[in-house]
């Protein structure tokens, strides 16, 4: 090992990220029964950019996208999961998560650091064609895994069909394709069912 | 969407590989107490190939070889997870996985199915930089989460030094660096911790 202070920040990091598969989201994986965590998040969503790509607005740097992806939920080793619909958590979310990109992109050698810090900074600011896929992908994952467990994380929630809607409010600006496939197969079916709260009469 | 049987095809093949989470390996992840599934294992060395490539033997394409590891245990939805040193799964392992890859393989469109397939193989084959250096990283992750773990999957399988490298008598073949670090850092120290079973003298 030529540089060996340069691999051991790579190792501290590599040994800190693996807390990211003891973070547990709401939502439950196909077998109804046991709640996703962020690493099968992030995995599931950067097999799904490989094959959908092609649904992109805009062409995409595959690897790029798949890098951002890869590390999108990282700062939740310290700053914790915020679910999508908790209104209360996500006022310090911010805050709370810069702070945990600066300590965890620390571990690494100042370039990586830098790199994987500008890659998160670009995924939140939603400004470039991937940023704007990955987020797709991060709206689009969970919606199939709730449509496949019948809804189970929507229902312990009493999520309303407004609260989706906003959530995907911007699930267009990846993939127009991918959305309108999303509404018409996986959301709009669910408020059929009851699996969503109906409230579009409240609006 | 423009062609909905195609796009049909590919979530039949990301609702099914969502099973892949609910694989159990052998090896416990940093708390000591969870075990790792596939999903987490794929997804930490796919970030691991985005930081540590500059150490492979032979520049590597990057998007190819994190394809390649995001998928390379797809097949262990049928198969199921093989012990690195279960001897007797490991005499019918490879007839299973093939059979479990045409049919995984075979839920997605022809063209995306025969690429995925293709990388599959290629890993399998070990012939090409960017296969030998996804092994590397397959041999190289675990050992990470044994040595972090005061070697509790070792212990509990009580693995032995011969069979150790013999594991990984090809980590070199991607890069000579890691492999040099992972024997005198990870390995050795757990020999002489009594975490390995020191077998030297059997040889």
């Amino acid at each position: 090992m030529k540089d060996i202070k340069r691999f051991e920040k790579q190792m501290a990091f590599i040994r800190e990220i693996d807390k990211e598969k003891l973070i547990k989201r709401q939502n439950y994986i196909t077998d109804c029964e046991t709640r996703e965590n962020d690493a099968d998040h992030a995995w599931h969503m950067a097999i799904m950019t490989l094959l959908l790509s092609e649904y992109s607005n805009t062409d995409i740097d595959v690897l790029k996208t798949i890098s951002m992806i890869l590390i999108h939920d990282l700062v939740e080793v310290y700053a914790g999961d915020t679910y999508a619909y908790d209104e209360e958590g996500k006022k310090s979310q911010a805050e709370r998560e810069a702070q945990a990109a600066d300590k965890l992109y620390g571990l690494l050698p100042e370039d990586q650091g830098k790199y994987l810090r500008s890659l998160w900074d670009e995924f939140e600011e939603q400004k470039t064609p991937e940023a704007m896929f990955a987020r797709t992908m991060d709206c689009f994952q969970p919606l199939i895994l709730n449509d496949a467990t019948d809804g189970r994380a929507w229902k312990e929630h009493d999520v309303r069909r407004s609260w989706v809607l906003n959530r995907n409010r911007n699930t267009h600006a990846g993939s127009e394709e991918i959305w309108e496939y999303a509404r018409d197969n996986l959301i709009e079916p669910n408020v059929r069912k009851g699996n969503i709260i109906d409230d579009s009469n409240e609006q």
